[in-house]
């Protein structure tokens, strides 16, 4: 049972933002930009930072919903998802995303973790500055996001089928949606 | 030296903010709204819960900013927001207060640390679920900034007294000061 009361039936992160629609617009905005903005870096790519960082906090909900987000974008492909997310060296992923998914454990460790080496094998292997600022603050952005789902203990479903779905619109429509839908209906009753 | 190329002589979060003005927009939308957003829980009491956050993940920039912050709501008090911030349970605050400081610095450790004793003792000492959401989004909030922060390595002052007129600012103008003035400037330019 959730530690404060939330509206019933939404999972993970979905139950708080609609507790507290002030916060969830910039919270929503941020994985919209962070996720989906433009970037040399694919939208796979950066889904499968934000699964391995949750993966590491041990976040049930952003986990599997990141990874099926992930997986969406890669025509379904579940096992390159699941292989980046628990061991990324091991997977077939390029050099250059292997090298940013170590800086993004280091930030979930705490951010002094990342070190000069860190930074130059990343480098060495093509990644430009914005690709480690944006690895840096992805990888920070789900210990926040992953923290305020478990500290409120929200209802998390465990089996990754229950994502699937979650994970084609996510990957489809994206993280703004359900506000722009508020606007839209809000601007239909003023209307 | 940063990890990467950011704009000089800006400490802490102020360099990678200026190095990428579509992420500092949410970012700063959140404290601002977590921070100083109409709420039962004051400012200074909000400050010290992010100063205390900032102090467990031993990010310099964040905890001596957010002191400052706090100790200009309470007419320059640092004593107080010392002692909330280094040991909670031993302060000059309220019991409420103290119940989620203890939530916060669970959310430090990790969302799931955070138990129902935890909550129950807040409730009890008269927390709502609005100031428990609340604050657990502020420590889990300060997870991401202080990663943000390190995790890129920005050049940080390391006394106080280089954070008292930041503090003044903060506590007088809040954080999307910036924003504002970019708006207003880009509004003139297209008049």
């Amino acid at each position: 049972m959730p530690h404060i009361n939330l509206p019933e039936g939404l999972p993970g992160i979905s139950g708080p933002l609609a507790y507290s629609p002030d916060t969830a617009k910039p919270l929503l905005m941020l994985a919209e930009t962070l996720l989906r903005g433009p970037n040399t870096l694919t939208s796979a790519e950066r889904e499968m930072i934000a699964a391995h960082v949750s993966y590491r906090n041990e976040c049930d909900f952003c986990q599997l919903s990141h990874s099926a987000a992930a997986a969406a974008h890669l025509n379904g492909n579940y096992d390159l998802v699941e292989a980046a997310k628990t061991n990324p060296q091991a997977a077939d992923v390029s050099d250059k995303l292997k090298a940013l998914l170590t800086i993004a454990g280091k930030v979930q460790q705490g951010g002094k973790h990342v070190n000069t080496e860190d930074i130059e094998r990343a480098r060495e292997r093509g990644a430009t500055d914005k690709e480690i600022h944006d690895t840096v603050l992805i990888a920070a952005a789900f210990c926040m996001y992953n923290r305020y789902v478990d500290g409120l203990a929200t209802w998390q479903p465990r089996e990754r089928e229950a994502y699937h779905e979650m994970g084609e619109m996510l990957a489809r429509e994206g993280y703004v949606r359900d506000r722009f839908q508020e606007t839209k209906k809000s601007t239909r009753e003023v209307a």
